[in-house]
Formats: structure tokens, C-alpha cells, sequence
């Protein structure tokens, strides 16, 4: 244990706590471990490198999703971690476990979602590992490169944050998996299908944004780690989110407000990104033209630490999803 | 499915027929995916990756192995791949699954058992994942750079096939704890602690090297994938094997040769390399003092395919493992 090893600025959570204490072991065998990506300089450029486990009935359920539709979804979420540190893809590798008993063609369909995924987003499948295992499991490790890195520690007070696209779509989706209803069609496709939002990352670190984070386990707690690594409070006005059109429903059924439940939805894989004051409605119109999705303001980097989540003009409590809770 | 995309050249075996099958589905969105690495150029040197996934109860049981010796046997597999390849570590990525009711001082273990074989080849735990899973696993993915990549490919009629340090050890450790046995503390610390063969990799490729991989699923299978990759036949001598000491008494209860036993024996992480017919015993023993590791000429490459392995001047038909079998 090496006491000049800094601690990961990570949020609150016991998944946290247990990766600050496995920094303190590793001591200076660790890299900085608090950011979507591994950074390694390589020339001019940066190379960003991330790995990302999917396990069956933690990640998703076999009946819920085809073969297909388990590869891609796992190689999107990888690939969203390449998008929040606006890099660019060049390709993934696939370690995947399967019973014995697997048929062949479940695992070639698992890899052509993994393929399409990888290509989808300008890459390849530059190599993998099969083992048998009790149950599926997928983890994919990206590699990108970047020409401006954006890590989560950039942010000043003054700028404001922003979402890309809408959010609560997989939650809408997973909620209704959970009471054994069919979800909506366009909230199955946000949880089956997301599209990791590598062109919006690469044009967000183009156009000057000072941090930024993919939102894999929910607005509420994931920008708790962008606060945490930038040292600044932000205050996120719920009121102002862009809210999918299939949580409405869902929501309710939870009695809970529709910007709260899509705030503490994990896997809608949209970008969390601060910007300068400046950046203002005709930018995000701008961006709007480059890559056909939403970008909208939903609230302010201040002097602090943490995250003031506001709703009806209220600081309300939203906890995010963690694993070993 | 593009016709045009070269089916990976791997030696025969139902793992290896399904990762055949993936290659096709994948068509253009492939990788090579038949080396012991993904190889990238970067500049004037290459980026190598690798990834490679261990599960409780196929890889190791947690009553075998202390929480650090699963770390580190895991990182070091996936080291291999680099030493495989005449790469340098930069480091490593761990994803890690455990039950949810894991006592953190165990995964904090674990990571301490990776981190040290990181530190050991040169490199450093540059990121990971962490997830809940009803069973262990840890999928490393080793990022190097080699400044003369070595593939399996090379490999030339007349070149003679050597393997560094000793077979077999791994296997004896496993045969012993599968009939209930404490093993010979040699072949526990073959199993429980191996040596990812970076600095003798980048001797070898630095003095011509032709073709190389490393000795996971063992000599007698992964010697087919170097002859698929090179077209070539290799003929190996199995009497001059370099058996690990702890074999005879484990070949023994099987009634096996000691050489039979060592090259079905998986997870010796030794290089089985193609060197230049002018490379000789006093070449050896410069390796010896430069790497502190024995380097064993065990057969020559010739025209032709597959592989003939000689016992008592015999062939002998030996399968390597095969987890889809």
C-alpha cells in the first residue's frame, strides 16, 4: 500500500468504496481507475481502453432478449465508454462464457450482435476468448483513440451540463420485464439496442466540453462521479430532463415522477456532458444537425462537492444502482 | 457473410470450429482472430491485445487456489499472450464477477494477485469492472506493444520448434487435487503461480524468431494451431521434451510416459517457438543467461500439415483440451 497513491474520485456506494479499496492495494500498480477509460498516450493521440462485463439475470434475462440482441447490447454498453471520453472506436474484444450445452448457432448470433455493434460504431472484433461456464456472460474490452480526451475531471463552476438524447427508456423497459408484461416497442429498443453515442462525444470534445460521463447506471448516481473527479457541486434541475415517451406509464404504475424514474434508470447509455457557459440553445441546435439527437441544459457546475438533484423546485434524494449494495 | 474473409487458421477441435463459425458471421467485421494476440500497427511499433476469461470451476475452485494465486494466475495467463507475441506489457484490464455476499478483503485479494503479476511484467492495472454473478470469474484483457510482433505464422520448413523452461507441472498440480491430494509443492506453484514468459519473448523475437505461441491448452494441441498458421508440418520428438520434475509420480498413476503426460498437460504457459535452422545449443545458452530459463530443441518444421508427435519412435495421437468438446 503506497500512501501517495491518490484514491480513485469516484461517488458514494459500496461498488466505490470497494474499488478505492482495491486501489489501495494495488498502490502503485494502478493506473487512475476513476474514469470511463484507461488513457494511454501514444503519440500525438491518446489510446482509451475500457472493459465491460454483461452477466445473464444481472445484465439481462435470456428470455427478455435474443442472442443477437445480448452481443450487441453488451459491445454498445463497451462502446459508450469510448463516446463519453469522445474518442473514436477501433475495435473490441469478446471474452464470452456458455454451458457446455450451447447450441452453436446462439453463440454466432451472440458474436454477430458484437460484430454489429463493433462495426456500427467504425470498429472491429479484433479478437476474443470462449470458455464453458454455468451461465452467459459477455465482457467486452474497447480500444479507441482520441485526439482531445474528455475525462470526468474537467468541469468549472459556471458551466452548464447537459444529456444527450432522452432518458428512462431502458428503465421503462426492464420495469415492465420485471412484473412480466411486453415493454413498449421503443423502450425494448432503448434497452435491447442502444446506440453507443460515439459521433456526439467526438463532436462534444470538438466544440470545448470540459468533462463528461456515460449514463450506464443512472443520472442520479453517475453524476455523482463526474461532481466527485472535478471537484465542483452540481446542481441538476429533474424538472428539465428529456424524459423518454415510454416512462410516463411506467412511472406512474410506481407512483413515482417521471424525471425521477428516468434519472435513476440505468443503461440508457446517453452522455452526461459539461460545457462552457457559453454553449448555448443555438449550439446544441447545431449538434442537433451533426448527429440527429437531442442535447438539452439540465443544470450548473458550482463551487462544492456533490450533487443537488432539484424537482417542482425541491432537493430530492435518488440513489443510483449499485452492484454490491 | 463475405467469402472474401479467410477462414482463422487454427488447428482442429470444436472450440476451434466455432470460433470458425463466428469468424464467417462476422465477415468483414473480423479481426484475423487466429493469433495469440490482435495486433494493431502504432506508428513504428505494434499494439498487441488480448483477452481471456477464467471461471470458477472450469479455470480454478476456490479451494484449490487462495484469493491472490486466482488473480495472479489469471493476469499471468493473459500476459502470456503478450510473451507469445515478443510483446512489453503496458498493463491490464481486470473484470471481475463474484456473488453479491463476497467478503470485499477476498476481491481485494484477487485484485492484489493481479496487480503483482501486472507489476511483474512491466505493466500496470489500468482499469476494470466489477459485477455481482452467482460465481467467480476474471476476464483480463493485456495491452503490449512489440516493437517485431512474432505471430504463429511464420514458421518455415527447416526451422527447428523449441520450448522454454519445463511441461507438465501445471497438469500434475491438477491431477493431484482431482483425486483429493495436496500436490507437489513444484507443480502447486506451476499452477498456482505462473511466469508470463515476457522478457524471454522479446529475446527470442529479437534473435529470429520466426513463429511463436504460448503452451495454454498444451503442447499437443496448441502445436496444430502454429502448423495450420505457418502451412507447415511439425514433427516433434517427444523424448526430449523437458518434463517438470513433479510429473513422473503423477504420469505414473496413469500409467502414461512422463512426455505423454506433460504434452496433453494445459496451462504451463511455456513458448513453444520456430527458430532459424542455424540456431543452436550455444544460442540456447545465451538465452539460458539472459533469461535464466532452459530453451529445449523438441523438432523441426517441415512441408506439409499438422502435426506428428514422435514417442519412442512412434507416433503417438494426443488431443489437446478443448472447452466445447
Amino acid at each position: 500500500m503506497d500512501p501517495a497513491v491518490p484514491s480513485p474520485a469516484l461517488g458514494p456506494g459500496a461498488e466505490f468504496d470497494l474499488i478505492r479499496a482495491i486501489a489501495r492495494a494495488l498502490g502503485g500498480a494502478a493506473g487512475p481507475l476513476a474514469d470511463d477509460c484507461a488513457l494511454i498516450p501514444d503519440g500525438a493521440a491518446t489510446l482509451a481502453l475500457s472493459t465491460d462485463v454483461s452477466v445473464e439475470n444481472v445484465h439481462f434475462r435470456r428470455d427478455w432478449l435474443e442472442a443477437h440482441e445480448i452481443g450487441w447490447r453488451a459491445a454498445a454498453g463497451a462502446l459508450s465508454d469510448l463516446a463519453a471520453e469522445g474518442a473514436e472506436a477501433i475495435g473490441l474484444l469478446a471474452a464470452v462464457t456458455a454451458p457446455r450445452s450451447v447450441a452453436e448457432r446462439d453463440l454466432v448470433e451472440l458474436m454477430r450482435g458484437v460484430g454489429e455493434a463493433a462495426a456500427a460504431a467504425g470498429g472491429t472484433v479484433l479478437g476474443g476468448d470462449l470458455s464453458s461456464a454455468p451461465l452467459w456472460s459477455v465482457t467486452i474490452t474497447v480500444v479507441g483513440r482520441a485526439a482531445r480526451p474528455v475525462t470526468r475531471a474537467g468541469a468549472r463552476p459556471g458551466d452548464g451540463l447537459w444529456v444527450t438524447g432522452t432518458l428512462g427508456g431502458a428503465r421503462a423497459a426492464l420495469e415492465a420485464w420485471l412484473r412480466g408484461d411486453q415493454p413498449d416497442p421503443d423502450a425494448r429498443t432503448a434497452f435491447a439496442h442502444p446506440i453507443p453515442r460515439i459521433a456526439a462525444g467526438t463532436w462534444l470534445a470538438g466544440h470545448g466540453a470540459t468533462a463528461m460521463l456515460d449514463l450506464s447506471d443512472g443520472l442520479a448516481g453517475d453524476s455523482r462521479h463526474l461532481a466527485a473527479a472535478s471537484g465542483v457541486q452540481l446542481t441538476l434541475q429533474l424538472d428539465d430532463l428529456p424524459v423518454a415517451r415510454a416512462v410516463a406509464p411506467e412511472a406512474e404504475r410506481l407512483r413515482l415522477a417521471p424525471a425521477a424514474f428516468a434519472a435513476q434508470g440505468g443503461e440508457d447509455y446517453e452522455l452526461l456532458v459539461a460545457l462552457p457557459s457559453g454553449f448555448a440553445g443555438v449550439d446544441a441546435e447545431a449538434f442537433r444537425r451533426a448527429t440527429g439527437l437531442g442535447l438539452t441544459r439540465i443544470g450548473t457546475a458550482g463551487a462544492g462537492a456533490g450533487v443537488r438533484l432539484i424537482l417542482g423546485g425541491d432537493d430530492v434524494a435518488l440513489a443510483g444502482f449499485d452492484h454490491f449494495r
